[in-house]
């Protein structure tokens, strides 16, 4: 059984989850503070980044969230998130890495470090200033969503892909700490709608992070 | 024929031209530079980031050097880069991205700030103290790749692999801009030995930044 090494609020480790959902593979939560470095993780990992998945019984250890998924993506042929046509698997990973990147560092980054980090390790309150720099980078890359998902069914074509899994894995955290208007973004919110009904998206919803209470739509499949 | 938008020190498309040599693929290279953010270079990619490659004929446009990477190991079966098991894949594909974030962000990223963009664009000279930063994060790298090169021949296992590739690209810029003291890693020196006579990356010694000489060392073989 693979053991998957997270936080309630990581997006990368959200990401994979939505994918072990989607391909039906088992797992089990370890929960992992990655900014404390504990020794035993930093031993797993010397990034000490989430997610790692480990399957103790196979001794397999696997580090970084794209890693994982492509290694899902090649071992699980059930629920292909990475399929079509060459191009078409380099508009997926392209968008995949645009919110890994793009999205988290613009907009989940500040609001978990402002609204978790800030709480938990320094116990200081968040910087309003970030937060709307934050917020509107949020509209900014729903802009974005909006003309994607205005061209096609789902972020990087007709079918559900890597590109959707990492979108609302960000998107998700994002509007936990409530970091996202929803207002103006009609095509992102069916969308995102749709998503919050998929079994492998529930478990999420209903996740809370201690002490770091949602926005209160976060958990609604209606909002 | 593939167009590369690209700038001599980018390591990211330094990477991706190691793969189109490995594999004998014929590009021709454009410059760019993508701080000035250009119009039509924005058009190409919104985020203004090279390495962008584009096929005029077939009208195709790939952003990002994984992606990139990926897409050429999956249409191009010569010289395989991301080989051999699902979890020697995944090793593979860990410590590229290892070199394309960890060691870009500590080493990399602040030795182009410091050397070149300060000098191309604000005319301000380095920072020593960053320069210093730089330096003592690249030793630490090293002892990371040496202690990897001490375990089997590339970086990743026995072959010659994409993570090799993305280990050549960085350290290659940082060693151009002076960032690296080779003495006491003996492994990663003789395997940067190896790595510049091979064909795919003479074409990258020879090349200069305007403006910026390289370290006195850096073009040779026998350094």
């Amino acid at each position: 059984m693979w053991e998957l090494h997270q936080f309630a609020l990581c997006p990368f480790s959200r990401k994979v989850r939505l994918m072990l959902g989607e391909k039906g593979v088992g797992y089990t939560l370890m929960t992992e503070r990655p900014w404390e470095r504990r020794d035993e993780f930093v031993d797993l990992n010397p990034t000490s980044q989430t997610p790692v998945m480990v399957d103790p019984e196979r001794n397999i250890q696997l580090i970084d969230s794209s890693v994982i998924c492509e290694y899902l993506e090649e071992t699980v042929d059930r629920a292909q998130m990475i399929n079509g046509t060459a191009i078409n698997r380099a508009e997926i990973r392209r968008l995949a890495i645009w919110f890994d990147t793009q999205f988290f560092r613009e907009v989940t980054e500040l609001l978990l470090g402002e609204r978790m980090i800030k709480r938990i390790v320094t116990k200081a309150g968040p910087d309003a200033r970030m937060l709307r720099q934050a917020m509107r980078a949020a509209v900014e890359c729903l802009d974005y969503t909006d003309y994607l998902l205005g061209r096609h069914n789902w972020m990087a074509g007709a079918t559900l892909s890597l590109a959707d899994l990492a979108a609302a894995a960000q998107i998700s955290v994002a509007d936990y700490l409530g970091g996202i208007d929803w207002k103006n973004h009609d095509q992102t919110a069916r969308w995102y709608r749709g998503f919050k009904s998929r079994p492998s998206f529930r478990p999420l919803l209903s996740e809370r992070m201690e002490g770091i209470a949602p926005a209160p739509h976060y958990a609604d499949v209606d909002f």
